[in-house]
């Protein structure tokens, strides 16, 4: 059994670095006027609750939130991703609330305005003065951001910008705060300057005024209700040539001077746009950690009722006849070879996830620090230099990673905890129907996950931003063609830790390379290596069919897209997950965390097992070996499982329902 | 192309030998006013429109339900069984609470009791004036349904049975029909006369009066909302010692005589109880067949979309430079290779699913109409002789195995729908909400899919009654420890065409075995007979261990249980397909259902790659291609895609929502 002293420094490992804000959460929105309710609210109910909590943050201190007016003060970064994850384990509605005003819509003006924005509309952003709507999506193409149909067309005339929606498919749909709340919508629209086209860029639009009635030329529309997220009041938004000032144009990346001139200091307008899309990067890291703390309140749980509820008797020395006692006792759900695989897997996949996860946010917040320094010396609109690009697309590309890896994981997961607790899971006020509910979502949106599993496996093809930061498979087939060589993946996790733990450990090829870690690393690598090979060998392959038949050859390559992504995604998790492991100086937690991590490297050999088959990676043997060790690691770490969900510290408020007492 | 001839005849496969019922549901339900709303309803108003639905259907000459009040009459079986799974394409509240009514609480009373009782209650129960409740499943023990811990005893004195509750464990839970509407529940209960107990029988209980109060002694309480079924009003009953006429028993299977004695034809409590739940199994066919039906729905809604959504503009002749066009085409989303491997290997699952359940509803409906004449010619309490162990138990088992199957398959492909319909299949309005929180429990209700899956296992082992047909693993392993070799499993569906194809074919051996019908058959039986083969050995080997550590044996051998139970799930599936295919007479028809076919056995092949190369059955290039031909296959039927959810004959009314506007 894990001591006490084992889960405390799991608990505080867990925390990462942003742990006070974690305590600070836990302290002052550990009730239950916080939590999500376990009562189904009507919609009606549910916004305006949400609205009020959302109100009610911006009122008190939780000041560092990432934006800020003055240049060169990104705010605590890492602080604010923190605040976002641990608000997930509250009320996920109020989490997306949040998230649109501070992170989105906030957010677009932060990263892509220059001074005057800040000052502007930051403040007021912050103190909920000015709740505001963050217009990307469109009813035509949810994934297909570079082609907008939206416009912003410059009228020098009148030194105005005309927003305007051409046709059906160019609605803004889905648009978190658009049906109740928002008064200003940051849109993002082709914006063409003197009859030239220069991409998408974000353009602010008032659409309401302060009694709540839309603004001349903006029809709004209500979503009506989601399958889950009943507290937030996503609308549609039609715009019908609405003039706003020159001055709303949010232009970092690009702006119009004032004699109507358009200029950039990046040509490209493809490049340009995701630049601008990099500096959202926050929303994306925010969806994947917030998708892995609804995953833990839903294993934290399912762990806990299995641990208590029996179920069928246990048989007496093997003899199980006679007449059943009203009162005795049976063999605990944890008890059960399957019951304990079906949690105990997630869960290890879960500890993967939530250490990456603060890695990333570390990294991230690094970053910004940097990024915030550069500004400060700077002029207003971007200088290419503060961007040292390799490291924000190495950023971008976990993001990526982790935003799929985090909700795919959730929404399995979440559904798994459900059936674990049977007919009593399916009870609303159980908390499985809202947590399945408001997290089904986040497998689609901040780019759906096959769409980014493409745009994952595009970053890591190349260093180069021009061909893959773009959902054009067209270039990066071309590029493919030129240059296949360089597919050597860096480091995500823990760099000269993994060096080391690699250096003495068996290759491999060894037969016994998953029994230590440094092998376990070395095969997840050789998957992800081999795997991104094989996708640019294909590619070059097809290159030149490629003019002929564009479709029939991106039909051919995307599979193998997908593919090099998981395996990637599967070894970073790794990287992370056997580097906080390896810095653990605790004994006791150090072996606990040690054997979950042998069981998230099983289990997902296991997962993939034909692959490792097929390539010759492992034998018929070790196949049927992995499974045996994962179940006599399930075995092993059963008895630790509540210790294990214990460590993430959700608060007992959040958690509050009556399956416990049914157990 | 399917041409229209081809559409029809696969229609008329699906439709099966009641086609007449489903054309009539289609006809006389397929409006608005039947289907699901596409607005939530508070609970209360869907109570009260499930109910009025209810009564409304009873009213009308629905009436081959398949309850007789008459001896040697079951009414059309398999017009009732199709009636309900049709039932399930229009909305699964009033699927649920028309099963509870008819099939739990009718069939309880139909398969349990004797002729008094049919006539006293059959024929209100079947015109809706007698409303009741199926109180099986309890708090503390969902699945473990011999162990029940509600007693009925025979008081000699009054000649009365009282059922009470003893402990909070023992509370009926989950009951539908309890919260609001029930005045009756067929109540499970030990029975004890004279001190000793009898194992579970059936007892009828009014439990309010026709006020809608609770009797004396009656404590019922609401569920409340759940996160699916708002239609179903789900309760918990408490008895604390209410008293009911002797007459109240069903004694089909067992009577308390004049003399206050208990007497019955089966011996041993357990057998006997098991054979109640075998006149149950109906409910068992029902769920897996709704689970089927309402994942076509999601399935013809997805496709749907598929087909007409575009997304990301097509490349002009491979240059996907300059400006997009508001108005042009993208690329549809069925005409990419993941997006349609997503969607068309679990329509061709559904395929499967589908005629397998046709087939196993005809032959329970032979079976039902041979037991009737049997028992016209019989006495009143069963006789022995009128069942057919062997032909009673198969059926079981595939009634078992198709409602795991279609119950899990109907739980990851909705969610998959769901998905591949993004933004747009999250609202509310376009029905995935509904579908997947309906379906949600129906992994866990009648049966929980893991303990349902051991079941199966242990049905196969053996063909003797008294061992594999409890939830007894010790009794099983005791078993396996004494006749371990018969282990080879009787052909499911398809007999004789099944015997021709396999006859002409290479063997599982042969490098091609997967190109012809006759090879995947011998494939897919190899896996069944050599995983239960295995799962054999290893009870035998455990068998000494089992008297020291009964819970570590338990453990062991599990996971074989499940492993052995799924390959004979896929077997029959197959086995299914393969001859509806091979009697179809429609040359284009049959060679596209055979295309369909393939996908279903190279998707299959390639989920459980694992499996075939650990064990020899396929060479690493073997595993590769079959992925590739798993894609092949997609591209082939993703042009017939539309036809082939088409010939499902889903009402238009059943799926109107406004999701293909948007596409």
């Amino acid at each position: 059994m894990a001591d006490d002293n084992a889960v405390l420094t799991l608990r505080r490992i867990l925390d990462g670095r942003w742990a006070a804000m974690r305590d600070r959460v836990r302290d002052e929105l550990g009730t239950a006027d916080w939590a999500t309710p376990i009562e189904p609210l009507s919609i009606t109910d549910y916004r305006a609750r949400t609205t009020r909590q959302l109100l009610a943050l911006l009122r008190e201190d939780w000041t560092e939130t990432g934006l800020s007016a003055q240049r060169g003060n990104r705010g605590d970064v890492g602080a604010s991703l923190t605040f976002f994850e641990t608000l997930a384990h509250v009320d996920l509605s109020l989490f997306v609330k949040f998230g649109v005003q501070i992170g989105l819509f906030g957010g677009a003006i932060a990263g892509l305005g220059t001074q005057w924005h800040h000052s502007a509309y930051l403040p007021r952003i912050e103190r909920g003065d000015l709740l505001g709507c963050f217009a990307m999506t469109e009813t035509g193409g949810g994934s297909d951001v570079a082609n907008l149909r939206t416009t912003a067309t410059y009228d020098p005339e009148t030194d105005m910008i005309v927003v305007h929606t051409p046709t059906a498919a160019a609605t803004k749909d889905y648009i978190g705060n658009a049906a109740r709340d928002g008064t200003m919508a940051a849109v993002f629209a082709q914006l063409i300057v003197d009859g030239e086209s220069h991409g998408v860029h974000c353009v602010l639009v008032p659409i309401r005024d302060s009694r709540g009635v839309a603004r001349r030329g903006v029809t709004l529309r209500d979503c009506g209700p989601k399958m889950g997220l009943p507290g937030v009041d996503n609308g549609e938004i039609v715009f019908d040539h609405v003039r706003v000032p020159r001055a709303n144009l949010l232009d970092r990346f690009g702006a119009i001077d004032d004699d109507g001139v358009y200029e950039s200091v990046i040509d490209n307008d493809a490049r340009r746009f995701f630049s601008m899309l990099g500096t959202l990067v926050r929303g994306r890291v925010s969806v994947g950690a917030a998708a892995g703390a609804a995953t833990r309140n839903g294993l934290t749980l399912a762990i806990r009722y299995a641990v208590r509820r029996r179920q069928f008797l246990r048989p007496p020395n093997g003899d199980a006849a006679g007449l059943p006692d009203a009162h005795a006792a049976g063999i605990r759900l944890i008890d059960y070879a399957t019951h304990r695989r079906r949690l105990l897997v997630p869960l290890a996949r879960s500890y993967a996830l939530a250490l990456a996860t603060n890695m990333l946010i570390e990294d991230l917040h690094a970053l910004e620090q940097d990024q915030a320094k550069a500004e400060s010396a700077g002029t207003g609109q971007v200088d290419a230099a503060e961007i040292d690009e390799e490291r924000v697309r190495r950023i971008e590309e976990r993001a990526a990673s982790l935003k799929i890896a985090n909700t795919d994981h959730a929404t399995r997961t979440i559904q798994t905890c459900r059936e674990a607790c049977g007919g009593a899971g399916y009870i609303w006020e159980n908390r499985f129907g809202a947590l399945k509910n408001d997290t089904d979502v986040f497998t689609t949106f901040e780019g759906d996950n096959t769409v980014l599993l493409q745009l994952v496996a595009k970053g890591l093809l190349t260093r180069y931003r021009d061909s893959f930061q773009s959902f054009d498979t067209a270039a990066m087939i071309r590029f493919a063609a030129r240059n296949v060589a360089e597919t050597v993946v860096e480091r995500a996790f823990g760099g000269t830790i993994i060096q080391r733990l690699m250096a003495g450990a068996p290759g491999r090829d060894a037969d016994n390379a998953l029994a230590e870690r440094g092998g376990q690393l070395a095969m997840f690598e050789d998957r992800d290596e081999h795997t991104l090979a094989g996708l640019a060998a294909r590619m070059r392959a097809r290159a030149d069919d490629f003019k002929v038949d564009p479709v029939g050859v991106l039909d051919d390559v995307q599979p193998h897209m997908l593919a090099a992504a998981w395996a990637h995604i599967d070894r970073i998790l790794l990287e992370a997950f056997a580097s906080a492991t390896e810095e653990c100086e605790d004994g006791a937690c150090r072996e606990l965390l040690g054997s979950l991590c042998d069981l998230f490297v099983y289990s997902t050999v296991e997962t993939n097992a034909a692959w490792f088959l097929e390539h010759g990676r492992i034998s018929a043997a070790q196949s049927k070996e992995v499974t045996r060790r994962v179940d006599e690691l399930c075995a092993e770490l059963a008895p630790q499982a509540e210790a294990l969900v214990g460590a993430f510290g959700i608060a007992d408020a959040w958690l509050d329902c009556p399956l416990l007492e049914r157990a």
